[in-house]
């Protein structure tokens, strides 16, 4: 497969092919994922789970989903008396740390550094967010989900009518979202955000090139009836210049049952790529959603674990052979699901 | 049995029943604990070790029961930049967790908060203690260790007769051990520690209504004589108004040899929660009484891997089958004991 | 061996027989680090990773070298909130931590702690830096790999021309691997270091007095061309008086393509500890020595690996049995190297 031995850096290197062979690998995942089976046939090998900025989520999905291979973790967090801190080059750091491993996931708060650091690195490299620049598995795991989501209501990507809703001007997520969805055509796509928070115009510029149908809007009530995947997200307190600026557009947009009743499809999907803010002046997505058959936010971070199993799967070349090294589980999984 | 894909987040939820069946499966891990036999039974599970209060001894405790077992471990240790900072529920937080392991262990800062997180969790929960509430795993290792070291002396929990001894206010372990305590009866149980640090009314309630002879005392020597287990805490400095505070009460209670030959029964126990704070003005258990056969207080702290290695074999049901996964011990093991 | 169940504390616990035989381990040890083949010898042995001293490259080196043998890795980073703040002495944290694992490795910024450690240590203690003070496994791969480029070059360690550069007043590193290079005999040292920076004089004394033939110098050319091992270090900057005091040095030695077509024997060896500190005002190693075959310190760094393979094995007493655990490795492993 043409992942193998490759590092994933940026959505740019995705193609359609990629993302078509990728999927059908992470919907092999679920017996493993869902502990109906344990495979091990990574055993023996090593993760580099090097986040150097931290991100318990993240980090630990990467890692369960090498556990979930057989694989065994090492991992480190925080930048803080690290070697870059004593003027360590990333190049050094990756030759140093690409010793130790057979893959390397990595965190890092600087744009661009994931890939400087590959240029070092004698292993395969996966980008797991480098600052307000990349974030590719997130853009894998979600555009798996829509697909997903859609199939579910027998639906393909064809039919895909999308909201982008909230902090589209900082959302580094929806941004490689974006990226990826620039290679399907005709889609209908509707960005919803405070006239400040907009959508930046090269990435809209990008799906309107696409060849995509594409609104733009300000209010609820323009992205929510058409709608049959919503995506909401988070104002990125942490991007503004003061915290006093971010509370004007915390609690901008929120969605709730009753909102949901009286404007979306019956059978909207709502996704969100986590943390959802649920103190009151935000409060993005009700807690009266959680019951909700369409509040896939839950399945969406499940999915990762599905994704990373199969960018790992393919990136060591193991994609065809995981059945051969197959056991039986052991233990109570009654609960899961 | 009882304990089969429950979560255990308080010693409310535990019975004698749950205890004494809890007990044998904690015997039954000494050759695998001990390094006589190796187990694999977990082979391929993965326990989320979610500390979000750091505490390298329980975590560790945690993680390497589990591995004990054949699983593996992902963990995180602290609060800072999680998603909880940004404003996530508990629940969102266990949802996303619990798609990532099997099995989560959770010690949080709050009181509550790990219950709160139980109900968003897909998988068993742990509580590995919530701040000033409960910290239920190590109430059952304490108990444990009180029936051994009175196994040990050819004597069973109804010959007890045990001393606390210190900052019985603050102290949530021993509060945690007097509702243990409490499903028995006829005990005699001595608490003793300065008037301002005396164990809360409620527990004292708990225990003489259960039926055991309670005394309340002030000095040593009220509580050292008729001990067969004595139990010294530390004062718990962190929970102190001021350290001025907190330094009124380091030393007061001292046990060194000499009081020991002085007071104490000749083969009376000595416990302790650890850490034991040895430094000059507080020396709560004296380093002189490292090598009497007497101090228990490390045999306590092994027992904690038994009896979380059983928590772990309960709660994912392979009590019974461990021995099937068994491998021997290929390395030197000659220091251990 | 003599290893077999032993701590390693020191570099004075080291003899010539023990470094012979070690060296026969790791070099045994390269079909595994290089991921041509899989051992699981250690399958179920659990390695207590304990850095109470932030470090990530030893910390994981650590790590992986135990996971590369099958075994399974519990760790923390850190001394705050540990129970070492609360008063506990080193004594009872080793009592309590031996208890959960085979075998410990240990990072603590006092020197002597982990010798006091392992006073109270069931298992076997290796010390991975102890503040000041010692450092023993970088003496041993710092040994191992100054063997291994003689040997690249039909050369033994009877041929050495060994130059260390640098900060020699401050360098852990150094000062360890004089212990070791005084078990040899008739070997040329030239020790090159700004005035004030210069070797201690005991140091040097150990060398003279085990019959070396020792120079010092304070200027590159002194150092250069006679040698054929250069040992470049960095400026210890942490442990200046003031950063401006420390800033008087950096830069004071820099090493780059033409000083060393210039100066120094065309198959001349680089070593430098790591990391290297990269940043303009230092520039200990310039980046245009990056792709010049006698730049060895990737291949140094990649030696730990081996030497704490090595170190495991014998002190965990499998030396002679890690072909028996032997399995093959079903991913792609094409970049390394």
């Amino acid at each position: 497969m043409k992942l193998k031995g490759q590092h994933l850096l940026s959505v740019k290197d995705i193609s359609l092919d990629l993302i078509d062979e990728l999927f059908i690998v992470a919907e092999s995942m679920r017996p493993y994922a869902g502990r109906q089976k344990v495979t091990r046939v990574l055993e023996g090998a090593v993760l580099g789970n090097m986040f150097f900025e931290p991100s318990t989520r993240t980090r630990v999905s990467f890692g369960s989903a090498f556990n979930l291979l057989g694989g065994e973790v090492r991992e480190t967090t925080g930048l803080s008396n690290s070697a870059l801190a004593k003027g360590e080059s990333l190049y050094d750091t990756a030759q140093v740390l690409s010793g130790y491993s057979d893959i390397i996931a990595m965190r890092h708060p600087k744009a661009g550094s994931v890939k400087e650091f590959s240029l070092g690195s004698r292993v395969p490299v996966i980008n797991g967010g480098d600052g307000p620049n990349e974030h590719p598995t997130q853009a894998l795991l979600d555009l798996f989900t829509i697909k997903n989501e859609l199939a579910r209501q027998n639906k393909s990507i064809q039919n895909l009518s999308l909201t982008l809703l909230g902090d589209l001007k900082h959302g580094r997520t929806v941004h490689s979202l974006c990226q990826l969805l620039a290679l399907y055509r005709n889609l209908k796509i509707q960005l919803i955000s405070p006239a400040e928070l907009a959508m930046p115009t090269k990435y809209v510029d990008l799906l309107v090139n696409a060849g995509h149908q594409v609104e733009v809007g300000t209010t609820l009530e323009q992205g929510l009836p058409q709608a049959n995947i919503i995506y909401q997200t988070r104002i990125q307190e942490e991007r503004f210049s003061s915290q006093q600026e971010a509370n004007l557009y915390r609690g901008y947009f929120r969605l709730n049952k009753q909102i949901y009743a009286q404007h979306c499809q019956p059978d909207a999907v709502i996704m969100h790529p986590l943390p959802r803010d649920s103190r009151n002046e935000a409060n993005e997505l009700d807690n009266d959603l959680n019951a909700m058959p369409g509040l896939a936010i839950f399945r969406q971070t499940d999915n990762g674990i599905l994704v990373r199993m199969a960018l790992f799967a393919c990136i060591l070349g193991v994609e065809d052979i995981i059945q051969n090294y197959e056991q039986t589980v052991n233990w109570y999984s009654g609960l899961r699901k």
